[in-house]
């Protein structure tokens, strides 16, 4: 396509907006995540002579070879910041450059958006069943390969997590990371006693120690015992982790085995296999369980592992454009999203506009982060990740509910309400 | 954890296996894939300046940062050669090595051959529903992440796929790459007439029309008026691309219209949402569809986005080992895998023993691939994807059936069914 472009001179200035169609149906909100990760790739985006030659070898002409041998991201873009809440059919980030270049970054933006925000948005559910209890991402070694691994512990911890036990996420977002021990160092030294004295003399103020590997009973005693013991040297054993079996079940039984030994400030920790439903249940019942290890079916979004979301031309030198395919109409115009609050700040709604039109007193959303090819706009992921738990909590509760489904559909005003008025939006529209 | 290894000298040697503990519902046999960047990470595991000081900013030992900073893979791995189809509780990798490199490298082995293994068994399972008709993976936009989207396209072509639209993948794995057009070359264009046209005259003898941004009959009627219109000139139309509405209807219409109007060798592509269960449907109900673009559905595995494998340690200084947690025992022993053919050379039985016994007749699947941290072993694409052909080819009919479940288990013999006589296997094993 972009060698038909170049070739034909078809250089128009284009506006492509990214936008999630239809929730997925256990999702009443989502979180937009993946900005910084964009704004990196259009800033670095630049052909070198390996992807060249290959180009070349597979058939590609020298115009479009030229052309991609002096490329460098010359548009703007527009986006919500990392960490906003966002519904079905909202623009989240609007690229407005030569149509060539517009289009050509489509897949990528689509593949780094689509990913962080299917993860921060799973992972806010699990923050919310949670109420507060620390959160853990243990997810890298079933993350869809190395970088799904990384992004999903900063996705997550865009979605609330405290951190990861993934340390390159550590280095390369300042993640804070946290480490445990696994079934294997148990393995390996013989012995829970010979393991667990090994870890607490490396860690004497944080070991936390994996109890499951035999009997998980009979090893919180164990703990008990050795808690006491190095008590006396001046060494606190942090707490427990429990990876297998009923957790809720055990957690109560080595609780009261800590309690009753004089371990109550003894923490227990959980994981294996937990997603927001389990936790849910665990916080719920009362268990006494003080934080989470989740993983697998948070990093791959288990439940609803793919969004269905679009990079969607909409003006072409500044003409509006949409498709009508069954199903995926497009809404066309350059947009904007203007969230309402009301008198208390809480949310209200949310209007789509176009970019011309304006509602008094409501928050634009978009913000411009990129004009002619540089950034103009900085963020920190300490403040992308309150700004999800503000944004958050300023929803109403059925939102915010994990357990039930709640559809909310922003408001279609002006321009755009006239075009749609007798044509049913593609969400509300049965695929025939 | 390696910290404590390399100050208390645990330095043993130690043996851990890489199996999947149970096959997902709609999987009745998977396919070993990612071996290949196995043996790149462990030949090129290497610790630089930043890495390392970053650990010591977070606390680690200057005992460990020495380990580190001289750190270079000596081990030893066996495996199963990518494209073999394995089954439950079978290894399909052996790591023998120094505990702590065996330990070290446990988070990214998993996070490899999980993924690949994911993905080439989903792609087998669409490669068996299309019944010989071409495959290409268009997933890259809903892969998770970058590294996801291009060992995706891999795993896929390693599953029977004939090519990706992904171009990096064509230059990294040497995957045959096919491009198409998107709706929005379409809008830019103004009309499908206009953009066709500018497309044909690009590629002259191998365009593909998207014929499905406004009326897909109508611009079926438009394309067999330009195929008449550029045959005169010797330029042959390949074909159609219908990207959403009733595949199975729009594909009867379309050709049809072409059969009327003497565009027979006219070909239809079909591509949206599609996975084996659609595909299978769309070609047992005789569609008239010539080949497949898929995409999401795959590229995420979505009905079962996460295998249930583990890594674990099974001998240390040739002491067997395994743990007892509540449904997660693990078989001990370095292990190896016999595959028994019938007369013919089908598949007959898998046999599970000790790396010491042997199974005369049989082949063992498991090969030493690297040898004291130098790889001993090369493999080539191609021959992969026609060993995952050849290998599926001579599974009995249930187990290849992608609409029933068959549960195949491997036989255990000799010193390990022994071991497990009284003692049920974690697969047989409910939860408690």
């Amino acid at each position: 396509m972009i060698e038909v472009y170049v070739k034909r001179g078809l250089n128009g200035w284009a506006s492509f907006e990214f936008f999630v169609r239809k929730l997925p149906e256990k999702r009443n909100f989502l979180v937009a995540a993946g900005l910084e990760q964009v704004m990196m790739y259009l800033e670095g985006l630049r052909f070198g002579i390996e992807e060249l030659s290959y180009l070349k070898e597979i058939g590609f002409s020298q115009d479009l070879l030229d052309y991609l041998a002096k490329f460098s991201f010359v548009g703007d873009v527009w986006a919500m910041p990392e960490g906003t809440i966002f519904f079905a059919n909202e623009p989240i980030l609007r690229v407005e450059a030569p149509l060539p270049q517009a289009q050509l970054v489509e897949t990528r933006i689509i593949n780094i958006l689509h990913f962080q925000i299917l993860i921060a948005s799973k992972a806010i559910r699990v923050t919310l069943a949670a109420r507060g209890k620390p959160l853990l991402d243990f997810g890298l070694r079933r993350s869809h390969e190395a970088s799904a691994g990384l992004l999903a512990s900063r996705a997550c911890y865009i979605g609330g997590f405290s951190g990861t036990a993934t340390v390159e996420a550590g280095r390369a977002y300042g993640i804070p990371v946290t480490g445990t021990m696994a079934h294997s160092f148990v393995l390996a030294h013989g012995s829970e006693e010979a393991a667990f004295r090994s870890f607490i003399d490396m860690h004497p103020q944080k070991a936390i120690l994996l109890i499951d590997t035999f009997d998980t009973l009979k090893c919180a005693r164990l703990v008990t015992r050795l808690y006491h013991e190095y008590l006396k040297k001046g060494i606190r054993i942090k707490g427990v982790r429990i990876d297998s079996g009923d957790l809720f079940e055990l957690s109560r039984r080595v609780r009261k085995i800590f309690d009753q030994e004089g371990c109550n400030e003894l923490l227990i920790f959980v994981s294996g296999g937990l997603d927001e439903t389990k936790i849910n249940n665990l916080v719920a019942s009362g268990a006494p369980i003080d934080g989470f290890g989740v993983g697998t079916l948070v990093d791959t979004s288990a439940d609803a592992p793919f969004l269905d979301c679009a990079y969607k031309m909409v003006e072409y030198e500044r003409a509006p454009r949409m498709k009508y395919s069954t199903g995926k109409k497009t809404l066309p115009y350059r947009k904007q999203v203007f969230r309402c609050f009301d008198r208390k700040g809480l949310f209200e709604s949310d209007v789509i506009t176009t970019m011309d039109e304006n509602i008094p007193s409501a928050k634009p959303l978009l913000v411009r982060v990129m004009k002619r090819g540089k950034r103009i706009y900085q963020d920190n992921l300490r403040e992308i990740r309150k700004r999800t738990i503000c944004s958050q909590q300023k929803l109403p509760p059925g939102l915010r509910d994990i357990n039930n489904r709640v559809e909310y559909h922003p408001e279609i005003r002006g321009r755009l309400n006239r075009i749609f008025s007798n044509q049913p939006f593609s969400d509300n529209c049965p695929e025939s």
